[in-house]
């Protein structure tokens, strides 16, 4: 029977006091870009969304995408609630307050007249909007409201990869439940794919490691997972022997691979070699998972909705220069990929983030994957407050 | 783009504390009677019903009503869960504890025997009741239980014209989201008919004015909205032209006016013109407004039934002394008046009322018809707290 | 009308000072068996139930059902969502940890390889299980996960009647609105019974007292309550006559019993003869009621299994020796016994349970029964406090 001091040595974690930060961030990380919905989605007629601990309204005003606080300074409804009366303009649903979009001024009340003195004084809080591979990325402040804040580019954001080069993105926004970390961590996370996703469709085919050694690497803005060491099968002492084989799986690779998840490629994309990735598995602040296939992509951004929720957007990218690999990436993204890997595959993993529980932890060896991810988050933040705060433009 | 100080400026009231009793009432103002159900919907099996924080039960003992608090003494459970057994009373459902329906005393226990010693020892706290307007109305107490509390006359709290003529009513009960406060600002809100409302069918063949300039005028207990200046169309300085026109619906009067919201009236009836209204929309506390037509009065009830719900009571009153009259106006408010007033127009103020999130605030001109109806609270529990407390009879 | 004095003196308990121990078991008494399942319904695939405050995973392993503390300590995934990848053993169904589940030790990683460090250091809580009455039982510790403590034989907890004795059992398992407290005393409750049941088609036939005089006897660990008068009507001052009387119901007998609650019975069964309960109806600590009727006994069973909610064990037990008594049984109970006393009889108990509010509450005679069960936990409480805590093993 366990003894009272194995018990205490096996506790693991109690809190994540070690990372202040992380800690701290339940409803995300300010001063980020992230993205909120598909760009055709957001028209004339409002839409509500949810980013961090704030409510924006998003709404289509020509080519640009305007967002402000969701919330009239009036009365407190929300301005998703109201339309468009006149261009360039949002008129509150209650007593028609209407707000310049792209300033955030209210520009007239029209239940006041035309001479009314509120005009010009009462302003809502806009965000920085940009539009990037289909999506519409919001900007959330360090500090709400902030008129001297202006954000960093968000090229500087985005994978490399994904400014200046062509390419095709299919992919899949989904509102999941739980906290926006478990997320990450999921995505990161080295050990779960070998175990929770051996039944996925995605897979069937292909035989998954049983498990493997791997250490992290930065490269800077990102975190690798680099294998070391890849394990079919194994037998575990007084329990009995474990593998992911099945007679009807392809047959896994003899060497060590850190492309894709199954084995080395014949054929890698030229875009995608060129990356040099140390690892297939990258990650980087504020939550932004890059998987690199042979030729293709997919990333995972993890958008904080809520202490207990998250938006998950997955993107499929492939580096194509058009003619026919277009149609034909679309073809294999409707007929499979959406399914299997963006449905099932991907469905398995948030049943588990919803099920997370922690802390108290107790972290085994891969789980160093997700302890340098901590790390990481504290050394970018830490780095951020010691710089002095952009000037106002 | 907008400075800290017009931001400041801005700002508006973070907070209620300028109306201290007004703001603390949050489940409603006590020491009034309120219109709690339909007095046909109440018989001899018991009504449940909530009364600012308070659970009642509601039933019919003969030709009276009855309430109670829905709580048996003896172990918690809601008396109107239990049925009566003998005249005048109502027994627990749980253990037959029987109590006397006008005193609230328990004059025998089914399961002790008759000579139970318990009896005459416990009582249930008792409500008063009145039926006016085809309405049973409680009194809620101003502190619960005291027995030397007498409310005032109930005819003291209507609308005198409602008291001692002849009238025909329709109405509609429903229990709505959001708190009883942002009801009645809702109701007598100067600005949002004129935004809100533009797309009422009720409106549809007639036009509402764009804005009005108005001033509140107090006479007794009732604050009146009265128009100084009605416009029906706006340039408003970079934005456009606004007016509720259109093609289809009736031309809007010339002159001001100050009885109905679409324009002067040809023929008043007797009753409402003996009034001299200042205004056509007149409010008194707790929570009782009245908006008066040529030809007949609306009247809306806000009954707080919790921090974040409220019983709506719409009422549409026809002075008619009888005859063919009568079958008239419920021809008229069946086939129109219950579905598009207290239906569609209603439901879209039901709508604002849920979503309404203040303070903060930011409030404009318009907005006075909300302050002095704050102002008015304030005195009016003033008054009461330095009038002495009525000796009990 | 009520004078203060009055109602002062009628306010009764506030709250349950008096009962320490009682009142602060809000999720039940620790260091004892509660019944938590069919036995039938423990598979090789996990079962998750609550006991107290704490879940737990069932699992057959072989003719053992084995209870693990339903939490992986990784992640705090939930091991009922795993499933048996190798004998004796339950694999989480995020990364495989995979523990013993009679030791609860980590027995495997399986995808952390053979050599895992962290096995062997690492354990979820295990919890006692006995089987019994087709049931499966837990224990519920003391203190979570103290190596020292070792349960008492279920057998010294049981009604003494069901150990080595033959018997068919007939059952329901229901989850149920309410605090476990709520039900037991409803389970005992002298009063309710002859009023609330007074409408159960399982009395149709049967007259049932109006009210009784009882006492209640202590006889080891079980509290019984005695009948000293059985009353079949009754004239209440003032309200009028109480019976259970109807013409189509059996008339019922003359003296006094203490068997069944309908009368006394022409033949009892052996067993439960050889009893010589005091009365027909006691209780035990953690929550155990025995009706006993002439050829059958019926128990409940209230597991806690939150602040506001219970799993209700309803059992019939006949003390047969085999033979053509047995399919008699079973038609019996399925044909009716399932239907009128195990569904709308304890229906209407499960909605009073779930409508109790107490404390404040204000007892009456019968209530004595109450009282005697809660000083019974108080003084079972504070022996078991008193006892030294039993040696590890």
């Amino acid at each position: 029977m366990a003894t009272v001091r194995e018990r205490t040595r096996g506790a693991g974690r109690r809190d994540w006091s070690t990372w202040p930060a992380y800690d701290a961030a339940v409803t995300g990380f300010r001063g980020w870009w992230y993205p909120v919905a598909w760009a055709s989605t957001i028209t004339r007629r409002p839409t509500a969304v949810v980013l961090g601990d704030t409510k924006i309204m998003l709404m289509r005003d020509g080519d640009a995408v305007r967002a402000l606080h969701d919330r009239c300074p009036h009365r407190g409804i929300p301005l998703s609630m109201g339309r468009q009366q006149f261009p360039g303009t949002l008129s509150c649903a209650y007593h028609g307050w209407t707000f310049d979009l792209s300033s955030g001024r209210l520009s007239a009340v029209l239940t006041d007249g035309p001479e009314s003195r509120i005009c010009g004084k009462v302003s809502v809080t806009t965000y920085p909007v940009e539009q990037r591979l289909g999506l519409v990325w919001l900007y959330l402040p360090r500090v709400d409201g902030d008129p001297d804040e202006v954000p960093h580019p968000i090229d500087e954001q985005l994978p490399e990869e994904l400014v200046g080069t062509d390419f095709v993105v299919g992919g899949r926004i989904d509102d999941r439940a739980g906290n926006w970390r478990f997320a990450v961590e999921n995505g990161y996370d080295e050990g779960h794919a070998k175990y929770l996703h051996r039944t996925a469709l995605w897979r069937l085919f292909k035989t998954m490691p049983a498990w493997n050694v791997t250490h992290i690497e930065r490269r800077g803005r990102w975190i690798y997972r680099v294998q070391d060491e890849v394990h079919w099968s194994g037998d575990f002492p007084g329990v009995g022997t474990w593998t992911n084989y099945r007679w009807w799986k392809q047959k896994p690779p003899q060497q060590t691979f850190n492309i894709g998840n199954t084995g080395a490629a014949k054929r890698v994309d030229p875009v995608i070699a060129a990356q040099a990735f140390p690892g297939f598995a990258s990650l980087s602040v504020p939550g932004v998972l890059r998987i690199a296939y042979p030729n293709f992509i997919h990333y995972e951004f993890y958008v904080p909705t809520g202490p207990d929720s998250h938006r998950y957007v997955g993107l499929m990218v492939n580096f194509t220069r058009g003619g026919w690999r277009v149609p034909w990436f679309w073809a294999k993204y409707l007929g499979g990929i959406r399914w299997l890997f963006h449905g099932q595959f991907s469905g398995q993993d948030a049943a588990m983030v919803e099920a997370t529980d922690a802390p108290p932890e107790r972290l085994y060896r891969p789980d160093v994957s997700l302890t340098e991810w901590r790390k990481l988050c504290e050394e970018t933040e830490a780095a951020r407050s010691a710089s002095a705060p952009e000037g106002a433009s």
